[in-house]
C-alpha cells in the first residue's frame, strides 16, 4: 500500500467545473493497467457526468438517488437480488442478455435470467416430478436439445425453474427446506428430456422493497406473464438461458422486466392429442403438455457472432477502438 | 395494490432487441405523473442503455458490477457513506455539486460534502477548542461571514469539521463515544466566528471496502490534501457547503475526490503576524492562524442563477422541454 502514497505523475487537477471534470476523472483514471476496465469507466464516468449535466441534477435528488441504491444493497441477500431487480425493471438486463447472447439463425432465442435461479437444484432423472405443489396445474413437459442442423444433443444439463401455483418461487418462503419448482436434468441419446411439473401462473416480482416502491412512483405493475425458465449447458455449447412464456397472458406485453420475445410464446396442448403419450409417460390424457424443441449453438459459432457484433460497434462508433477477446478496447 | 392488476393501456412490448428496448423502457414509464421523474428516469434509461450498448456489456461483466454494487450497500452505515464514496470518486458529486450550487461573483466557492459529516456536533460559542486531539498542531481560525455587498452576516449557523491529527475523523473510530473534531459555531453582530483546532493533515478516504478496491484497480491513490470543512447555514441565504485546502498539499492536484478549487487553496499565518491577536485571544504567538473570510449569496441570488442556467441547457439540448422550480421537465 505504501506507493499508494506518492501522487501519480498527472497533470495537476483543479479548479474543475462542470465542464472540465469529465476529461479531469478520464485523466486520473488513464493509468489503469487493464484496457477493458479502462474503457468502461471512460463510458460509464462519460454517461453519468452526461446525465447529470443533462438533468442539472440537484444536490437533493441526488441524496435520493444515493439512500435508493444503500437500500436495493442493503435489502438484497443470497436469496434476494434486488439489484438485478433494479437492472431488470431498467430494461438492461434484457440488454445485456441480448447483446451478449446474439440471435443466431434457427437458435432458440434467449431471454433475461432473473433473480430466482439458484445451484442448489435437485439432479433428477426424466420423468421426475419437479414442483410439490399439489394445487398447481399438472403439466408434462416433453422436450428436446438439437443443434443448428437439427442432431440431437446428448448430456445436456438442463436447468429448470418455475414458481408454485400461488407465484412465489421456492426461496420466497423463509422455511425452504430443500429446493422445490426447480431440478436439474441431463438430455438422453436422441437430445430428450422429461419431466412433470404445474402449468405456470404470472407473478410479480418482489415489490415490497425499494424496487417496488420506484415501479409504483412510475405506475407501473410488478407483474411478469407465466412462464418458466430453463437454462442449457454443454462443453463446446454455448450457454443458453431462455424461457417459454404462454400465450395470452394479460402480462405478455407488459413483462414488468421486458422478458418476452415473440418466438419465446407458446401454446400448451393436451397429452390426449398425441396418441401413446398418456401410456408411455403415465399421465393422463387431460394434463396439459409442454411440447418444445430447444436450439443450441455452438461455443464456437456464438464467439463468432459475438466478435462481428464487437467489430460493428468499434466501426460504428469510429473511435480508436479495437476488439480483443470479443471485446471491445482502447487500441493502443 | 388492486389496481396493479390491470395491465397498462400501452403499445405492445414483445421482441425486444438491442435497438428497440430503450424506446420501450420509456413507453412503459411514461404513465408516471411526476414530470421530473418521468424526465430523469428518460435520461438515466437512455445513458445507462447507451453504455451497455457501446461497450457490448458482457453478462460476466454485468454480474462483477451487479455483484460490487450489492457490495457499495451491504457495507454502508450510518457513519460509512461508500455510495457516496463511490460517487466522489467518479467525479459526480463534485459536478453535482458545482451544478446545484453555481458559481457567483465574489462569493465563496462551495465544494464536496465528502462523507463525513455528521448531525450530532455540539454547539459551541466562538473561542472554543474543537478538537481534543493532543498530538495536533494547533490552529486558531479567525473568519467572518459576508455578503457579496461586504456586509457581515449575523448568526449564520456554521458547521465546521475536520480529522484528527491521524487522519481520521471521529466516526471512523468504532468507540466514539461523542463528537470531537467538528462543533457548530454562529458569526456574531460583525459576521466574526472564531475557534482553537488543529492544522488538517493529508488522509486516505475509507479504502477497505469495494470502492477502495476499485482505486487500486484504477491505481489511483485514495488521498485527500490536507483541508478543513465548513457548512454555512442562514434563512434567505443558499446553504454554502465548502472548504479551505492547505496550499502545497502533497495531492493538491490528485485530490481522490476532485473537491480541490484554486481559491479554495489557502496561506496558513502565525497568530505573532497580527498584533494584539495573541492578546485579545489567549493563543501563542506561534500558533498557526487560519484568516478566512466567506462571502454568502443570497437564496434568490442563486435560485436566479440556478434558473438562467437550467434554460441554458434546455437551449443547449434544444428538445421539448422547459423549466419547472427551477428544474428541467419535459414540455407538455
Amino acid at each position: 500500500m505504501e506507493q499508494k502514497h506518492v501522487p501519480p505523475d498527472l497533470p495537476p487537477m483543479k479548479d474543475l467545473t462542470t465542464e472540465n471534470i469529465t476529461e479531469n476523472v478520464h485523466i486520473i483514471n488513464s493509468k489503469c493497467e487493464d484496457p477493458r476496465l479502462r474503457f468502461l469507466l471512460e463510458r460509464l464516468v462519460t454517461h453519468l457526468h452526461d446525465f447529470a449535466r443533462e438533468t442539472r441534477l440537484s444536490i437533493k435528488e441526488w441524496e435520493a438517488a444515493i439512500k435508493f441504491l444503500v437500500e436495493v444493497g442493503q435489502i438484497s441477500t443470497d436469496v434476494r437480488h434486488e439489484f438485478v431487480l433494479l437492472s431488470d425493471v431498467l430494461g438492461l438486463s434484457l440488454l445485456v442478455d441480448a447483446i451478449d447472447n446474439p440471435k443466431l439463425p434457427n437458435a432458440t432465442e434467449g431471454t433475461v435470467l432473473g433473480p430466482f435461479h439458484t445451484s442448489d437444484a435437485h439432479h433428477v432423472s426424466s420423468g421426475n416430478q419437479i414442483s410439490r405443489d399439489p394445487d398447481g396445474e399438472p403439466l408434462f413437459a416433453l422436450c428436446s436439445v438439437k443443434d443448428t442442423q437439427g442432431r440431437p444433443i446428448q448430456g445436456v444439463s438442463i436447468d429448470v425453474w418455475e414458481t408454485d401455483s400461488k407465484g412465489f418461487y421456492d426461496v420466497q418462503y423463509s422455511d425452504r427446506e430443500e429446493p422445490d419448482g426447480r431440478a436439474i436434468l441431463e438430455s438422453d441419446e436422441n437430445g430428450v428430456f422429461f419431466f412433470k411439473a404445474i402449468v405456470p401462473v404470472p407473478y410479480p416480482i418482489p415489490h415490497d422493497g425499494p424496487v417496488g416502491q420506484l415501479l409504483e412512483r412510475l405506475k407501473r405493475h410488478p407483474y411478469r406473464p407465466s412462464h418458466m425458465h430453463f437454462m442449457f449447458k454443454k462443453e463446446g455449447y454455448d450457454r443458453l438461458i431462455t424461457a417459454f412464456y404462454l400465450r395470452g397472458d394479460p402480462y405478455e406485453s407488459s413483462d414488468a422486466v421486458f422478458g418476452v420475445k415473440q418466438s419465446l410464446i407458446i401454446d400448451l396442448h393436451r397429452v390426449g392429442d398425441y396418441p401413446g403419450l398418456a401410456e408411455k409417460y403415465g399421465v393422463s390424457l387431460e394434463t396439459k403438455l409442454l411440447k418444445q424443441d430447444f436450439v443450441l449453438v455452438t461455443a464456437e459459432e456464438a464467439a463468432k457472432v459475438r466478435e462481428e457484433d464487437a467489430w460493428k460497434e468499434v466501426k460504428r462508433q469510429g473511435g480508436n477502438l479495437t476488439v480483443v477477446n470479443g471485446l471491445i478496447v482502447p487500441a493502443e
